[in-house]
């Protein structure tokens, strides 16, 4: 079938509003009517060119909601009609890691999803005859896209699209980490490094924890008022101090933070996140996707002075089990949606909500098709 | 009083023992005969003058076992005649950090205790007049020696002095990081970087710990025999494969190892041993102290994927409060001993000691006074 989609023909370039070619989803696949899409920094990153695992020409595209329009052979868990969020990370159920009980990251599909495929290792998409590549396993970013069932989270179809499908990638990332990696307990200290989608979602998140101290921290101060209204406690700018971000964290509280959250991507700052982490027993979550090549160091005395490093993928959130009930709980308000929603427009429009990223003018445009 | 000891009067040159001058215990202090004390690396790195925190003249030695001589004002929890071990990790039982419940990292006497220094500011020891340094709060290397009250652990007096001594540092160290710190459960796999006194006891915590695969690796196969005696299941000398170590255990085991312990203080190891550990879960525990400066490096990609990196020092373990119980432990078989301690001799030999160490000749010397 035809589908409008905005194709990505190379690194650097803008993305072209294109009708591509859908094959039917094939055995233990699903094809899904996109309704909206987020526009995410990772599909900035990989548009850039800057991801060494980036495959072009590509239909990006990873946080989404839609319907499924048909389903292949042997897909038991959703029908026509079904209102779902696709996901990055599967959830299969049978694999050593689903079957764990101590992580999110199922490797069902994982191998050929890195390869921009499908799980039997070829694509759906072509366009002029030309084969398109595949995104994180979602391609969201066409109106048509064929998915692995393992990929699809099943939700009430009461829910706002336009808000839940920020649940497939970055309000859930924030809110996961804060539940399911970090553990946050009620009366914690919690500082959050980047106000961004992740981060604003980390401090809902700590909130919800009933975290003591929310610090917010970031060099661009009109994000502040959005953090406080989130939850946040402090709202500190880097720039207005003279001495490292984590003497000043560890000045404010004595002897650090317990949580500390990276929602970035830059390993500067994951430095110090961990180094404002709490003597002892303070740990550090990176949230954030460093750029190719990369390193984080420290020295380890910060190690064995009792502070932990660890990071998380999706939050920890395991899709088709969890993410339901997460859309259930925006539902109810207990997690608000809406204010991540700062932008909304046409997919013709899609290179606008990338500029307005890259601006920092927005949090999250969403594309309505 | 007069005490003999082994002096360092300056950094890279051999002890010299002397008779020292030894002044009464003030004030929550005690004065404790040293019977038996270990030779450990920490006190090597000292005397080299590579530890930047070094002071000199000073009476090194933290590894140690004696008798209450006499007590200072106040003290309260042992009395003259109790069998001791004293503590580099104080508890004190009040701190925040003692407070807590999740860290060992008393911070009562640690501001003097790094000065060299008793907790009012002072030295209890001299030389000819002039004041000689405490080390780690221990200063085992003298017959006679002062320790704060809260860095006494009164112990079982039947216990045999020659074999708990080690429970004062390195063992302790590698068994409580096992328990504590990466809490390995029933059927875990466990990997141990570096078989001396530390990594050996990881192996017997680990045995303990009633883990599965217990892998150990060294690049001096001379070291397997007694490794398997405590309940390695594999040796690997990391010289016999051309590929990096992470991936020869990643190969072994699948997806890595549920528990990696760095018991050497490399810091390129410290990389290898989180590289190696298991996707998705998988935590490196460093307890190897590194040379100053040095840092550890890794992608943040391998904490996103699921990898923690921790540390402790002293195993996490409570030394009044659980430092007794591991004495019990030892004395009922269930922490072995005896083997660590290769060679004895005189405090006339010690430098003998560190020869032997540097050359990897001795797991433990054991001092008798």
């Amino acid at each position: 079938m035809k589908s409008r989609a905005a194709v990505a023909f190379g690194p650097g370039k803008p993305l072209e509003i294109v009708e591509i070619d859908v094959e039917p989803p094939r055995k233990g696949e699903v094809l899904v009517k996109i309704t909206h899409t987020g526009v995410c920094h990772t599909d900035a990153f990989t548009l850039s060119g800057d991801d060494p695992e980036g495959l072009f020409p590509v239909v990006l595209g990873h946080e989404g909601a839609g319907i499924v329009v048909e389903v292949g052979e042997g897909v038991t868990s959703v029908k026509p009609g079904d209102h779902v969020i696709p996901l990055y990370t599967a959830e299969c159920g049978e694999c050593l890691f689903c079957k764990s009980g101590k992580t999110n990251l199922c490797v069902s599909v994982r191998a050929t999803q890195g390869k921009g495929l499908m799980p039997d290792g070829t694509t759906r998409f072509s366009y002029n005859g030309q084969p398109l590549f595949h995104y994180m396993g979602c391609s969201t970013f066409s109106e048509y896209t064929v998915v692995a069932e393992v990929s699809l989270a099943k939700i009430n179809p009461d829910a706002n699209p336009e808000h839940v499908c920020l649940l497939g990638c970055g309000v859930t990332t924030g809110i996961g980490a804060v539940h399911n990696t970090a553990k946050v307990q009620p009366g914690d200290s919690v500082a959050v490094f980047g106000l961004g989608g992740i981060g604003l979602a980390a401090i809902q998140g700590a909130r919800q924890a009933k975290a003591g101290r929310i610090i917010a921290i970031d060099t661009n101060p009109a994000k502040f008022e959005l953090a406080r209204s989130f939850g946040a406690t402090e709202c500190i700018n880097p720039k207005d101090h003279a001495k490292p971000i984590h003497e000043v964290l560890i000045e404010m509280t004595g002897w650090g933070v317990d949580h500390t959250f990276e929602c970035i991507g830059n390993v500067n700052v994951m430095r110090s996140a961990l180094e404002a982490a709490h003597r002892g027993w303070g740990q550090s979550i990176v949230i954030g996707v460093a750029g190719a090549g990369k390193e984080i160091s420290t020295r380890p005395f910060q190690l064995v002075t009792g502070r932990t490093w660890k990071g998380s993928a999706f939050g920890g959130v395991k899709g088709r089990t969890q993410l339901p009930g997460m859309v259930e709980d925006a539902m109810k308000g207990e997690i608000d949606l809406a204010p991540f929603v700062t932008h909304t427009m046409g997919l013709d429009e899609i290179n606008e909500a990338f500029d307005l990223m890259h601006e920092g003018k927005s949090i999250r445009t969403v594309i309505h098709y």
